[in-house]
């Protein structure tokens, strides 16, 4: 937070959603979509894939996500086409959120910061997702590291597939939710960089769009978080920002609803892919209280 | 399970153990390690340990575990190297675990076991070690695929960093703690695997050997698991033999205790680390109930 240092993400990401408006579009070079889009089901498909997605949306959006498994299915020639993906990101302006999900603890959690925030590593976009299995405070090196390079973190907290709350809906003995601990924990994570005037802390949640009333039910102070909220649902898997405003009622303005599917499908047509970014984006604007400077 | 179809991990790694004892070595190149060695902190010194370790290991211990994250800091010249070193471990005949922890959920859980666990993939070893957070039911696509190719999964389940209790520890409304529940659904993915009379099913955890009475606490059935105990702690971090007895009372037979960093600093020269091996794996004979194969 010197004056030296390196701008923080929720600075920067909020100038992102500013500017273009809230939306993270999701690179998943799913086999279904390769398919689609005529491309070869390897490394090289991969790879031609995502940077069509980039440049298409190049000064379209303002925040896309990777989702690091479509790479790793081809191996180490899929993480390297994930590598120059990230670099595309950088040279195009775009945030880039690594949907990684990683998690460890000690020096191997060390090992995924130098991998994923590390400053000088070709992995490491401008945020990273991570699970919080082994504890919030497991992520505590990876978060330092991420804020020392001007990274993010974003920590699963509560998701959408039924299966999740067995683990996530769990509660301690005085009666919290797991799900409520990880907000509480991201909320003291981002205390210093609230306090120090960032209109957004480091420290993300990714809380499915399509959760219902699942935070209130569990407690979850969305609002008290401080940091950026990933929601994936949006579309296909059927929220729209109606249920966006429910689930995170109190802070809308830090809601990163992600899409997909909904938008890739519309390549491999570079104008055509561009437009259903649109129209999604369209449709998020009045989330964060009126249009982007994009359209004024 | 059909007679044509690839062998069962549980079967594999019991024969394994059987003949080498239970002891899994631990494939971490930390940076303090390759200094130590003399080699490079980048993928070639990742590499050349990793290569070094498997061959200084062969014919000495039945398992062994590449811990990811010291392949991925390098990035995918890093993964290069960990698709290299378990190519090493199958043409050695040692039963490979591939530490990444990962966790997802439909398409993208896919695109994990794809990578993990798929038959072609040059990042699959014999098992993955992979995470819960979004319910052991979002690894269910990834199980199947692993028993398909005769492969073995351990999920996280109690870990012995203090921060893990914040998730681990927590209860359903029956009172049920999330550990006991991922022990539970283990156990149920076994069932049908030790019907049919196979020694160890697929699906393992992952619990620390320093976790002391948690598992007796959290109302963790770890006899009833049926599935290999993947069990850090061992030597450096402080469990013996009667620590493992002690946590794993029940189970025995099927804990695969895992030792790193005590055996790899007896490194780079080759005697002296397949004898620290040794005399880790001796201290573990008396786990199964007398001596292996090798020794008799």
């Amino acid at each position: 937070m010197t004056a030296a240092g390196p701008e923080p993400f929720g600075r920067r990401l909020t100038a992102a959603m500013d500017r273009y408006g809230p939306l993270c579009v999701g690179i998943d070079p799913h086999t279904s979509l390769l398919a689609r889009w005529g491309l070869p089901e390897d490394a090289s498909g991969v790879r031609e894939f995502s940077l069509r997605t980039v440049e298409a949306l190049t000064g379209v959006v303002g925040v896309v996500k990777p989702q690091a498994a479509f790479f790793e299915q081809f191996g180490s020639a899929g993480v390297a086409a994930l590598e120059e993906t990230v670099a595309a990101c950088r040279a195009a302006g775009l945030v880039c959120v690594v949907d990684a999900k990683r998690g460890d603890i000690g020096s191997t959690m060390a090992g995924y910061a130098q991998a994923f925030v590390g400053k000088d590593s070709a992995l490491a976009g401008d945020a990273v997702t991570v699970t919080p299995y082994l504890g919030f405070g497991s992520l505590d090196p990876l978060i330092a590291d991420a804020r020392s390079t001007g990274r993010g973190v974003f920590v699963l907290a509560l998701t959408s597939n039924p299966e999740g709350a067995q683990v996530q809906h769990a509660r301690d003995r005085d009666g919290m939710s797991v799900a409520a601990q990880i907000a509480a924990s991201a909320a003291a994570a981002n205390a210093d960089e609230l306090a120090a005037g960032e209109p957004l802390g480091s420290v993300g949640l990714v809380v499915g769009a399509t959760v219902g009333s699942a935070p209130r039910d569990l407690g979850m102070d969305l609002a008290a978080v401080g940091g950026p909220m990933l929601a994936p649902g949006l579309g296909a898997q059927g929220a729209g920002i109606t249920e966006i405003r429910s689930v995170f009622a109190g802070a809308e303005r830090a809601v990163l609803p992600s899409s997909s599917r909904e938008i890739l499908s519309a390549g491999p047509d570079r104008e055509n892919l561009a437009d259903a970014a649109r129209r999604v984006q369209a449709g998020l604007q009045d989330l964060r209280g009126g249009r982007c400077d994009q359209q004024l």
